[in-house]
């Protein structure tokens, strides 16, 4: 049974759509996005290769004339040069394209981010949906409109707000994924039902098998729970200058570790972990939190397969790589700890040895 | 004496400060938006020459801490390529910008539109100040937050709307341009007048001498009233789906001479000069308006040293031109037309035939 979630932003609201065998609506959620006369496909050459030609026949067979454009696969390639490509690409499409052309990123999120700046500057802005085929996108990119490239200086540094006009989230396109990916979403996950919802840390808990298998239906309960997490954290604050710092939780030391080990080495999901069970270590050493709670998502996370210690972490690099992130940026840095189970607080008094005694309790 | 024009656009409203010598006000303007720290300073290398210096001593006064980012002059600058630059400029800067940071778009309209798509993206985006100093981007580009490069494929094609925080415009910078450029300010405000303002018509017939001598005080009050008419434009119609097209009277003609005279051939003025004088033999030869009217807005176009004439134009050939403009595209061709002085409408039932003999009309 297929679930949607309303992404309530005004004049940009729009459905998550969440389904097995989903991808086969794409054409009927385009055709009825007002005046869309055509659309074009863009996703990396593996997705194309696995779903390419069910996304064209579904925009087809609802009377779009539809091109594809590919790009090479990998996070390396999210930068402003295949960005740059892909509007060649985009520019050449005869008949050209025009303020009635959809995009429609098909992927991950390096394709989503990517695709939807795209839509966000071609002709100064196209509308777009997104299919979501990783956990990680379905659950977290998925919601929110952020869009962007790398630069060399840091990630995602060139990028725009543009809400896309729906997304489609396909359960099946998840048994493809590697452990790893699922790894990535999992996290995001937990991190959703610490920051706002206990009930979910319920289900995670008590489905974890059904997950890492990716049952269809564990898995559309899962995602439409932290899509409406999600939505409802970005419908408070859609230009994040507020509360949607509360999605950062575990991840201002996750992205410091995964710097620290190297992103080849480590998945995000899997630094997002410990960069949860650090942060809970600090909130129990402020007595934010009580030692059971933290040791529960301990327990969740490593049922998930997730990593909750790593070999021979740094906690004064760690610390140091914390105040060269983006957003310790022309300040302090801050954090977000947990205050009970469902609610957190942004703090900016944090303690160096805070951080290194959390990050060296990480220490397999 | 200098004036300020506020455009209303919700929580998006900024003001234009119109004044000689408002080039010393840009630090204690960008002083008071909220939470600036820092400016970065954006400009082509003449333009830098001719200000930068004030720009950055003003701001530096004002207690902000400022860098300058250089590009060389000319359209043909307006890519994806110098806007790479100039972001690799901009993340280069120690310490590192970041969303307390200010852009300062300081130059004319390709300065603005490059230096704004700068600042509509870098950490999915910045503040930003435009102070412009040619009175196209006083009278135009200054009012409706379009930001775009250019792509081989056409003009602006990539781009994106970001409003600026507030626009400054000091009438003393208009004294160094060459004349093409104040003929190119010129024509925009004769459209405006055209589309919205008899009373504006009235006043550059009789100011038409001081004008031409970029007199400030005349100056002054054509630029505010001009600003005052988009923004109300603007204001009806931020993203461009309706009455905003009005605008485009006597560019639809014009941009396709521009294309069949060659752009380093004509000044985009001259083009829009000749653009509107088409359009006004078409609405004559409509029944819309009298022959009175159009040879009226001809003659004011004459003592503004814009062309009314133009030798060898291709009525044919300026007709397929414009079917394959930006404007046209997905559809048919549609041409703004005066239905009387200040008032116009957007026609979609063009007969090529009436193109034609109105291009024809404008042979020397």
């Amino acid at each position: 049974m297929g679930k949607t979630v309303r992404v309530e932003l005004g004049p940009r609201s729009y459905d998550v759509s969440i389904d097995a065998g989903a991808i086969e609506a794409l054409g009927r959620t385009a055709a009825v996005i007002e005046n869309v006369r055509g659309a074009v496909v863009i996703a990396d050459s593996t997705v194309a290769g696995l779903y390419g030609r069910r996304a064209v026949e579904s925009l087809r067979s609802a009377g779009l004339a539809v091109e594809t454009i590919e790009f090479p696969p990998g996070e390396e390639y999210k930068t402003l040069a295949t960005f740059a490509r892909i509007l060649d690409d985009l520019f050449s499409i005869k008949p050209e394209i025009d303020r009635n052309s959809l995009i429609v990123a098909l992927g991950g999120g390096v394709t989503g981010d990517m695709a939807g700046l795209v839509a966000a500057t071609a002709l100064r802005g196209l509308r777009w949906l997104q299919c979501a085929t990783t956990l990680l996108a379905a659950v977290d990119a998925s919601v929110g409109g952020k869009t962007g490239v790398d630069h060399p200086s840091g990630k995602n540094l060139i990028g725009a707000f543009h809400q896309p006009s729906g997304v489609i989230i396909d359960v099946e396109t998840l048994k493809t994924l590697p452990t790893n990916e699922i790894a990535n979403g999992l996290a995001e996950c937990v991190k959703h039902a610490v920051i706002r919802d206990p009930g979910l840390l319920d289900f995670i808990e008590r489905n974890a098998d059904a997950l890492l298998e990716c049952d269809a239906e564990a898995m559309t309960e899962l995602i439409a729970r932290n899509v409406g997490i999600k939505a409802a954290v970005v419908a408070a604050d859609e230009r994040e200058t507020g509360q949607r710092a509360h999605l950062n939780f575990g991840h201002t030391i996750g992205h410091a570790i995964e710097a620290h080990v190297g992103y080849e080495r480590i998945a995000h999901g899997q630094a997002v972990s410990l960069g949860m069970i650090a942060a809970n270590h600090m909130a129990v050493a402020r007595g934010l939190i009580g030692r059971d709670d933290a040791e529960r998502i301990l327990r969740v996370l490593g049922g998930l397969a997730l990593p909750t210690k790593w070999k021979s972490l740094d906690g004064d690099r760690i610390w140091q790589i914390m105040q060269h992130d983006k957003k310790a940026r022309g300040g302090k840095v801050r954090m977000v700890l947990p205050t009970r189970l469902g609610s957190v607080e942004i703090f900016d008094d944090i303690d160096p040895a805070a951080v290194r005694n959390a990050v060296e309790s990480l220490n397999a």
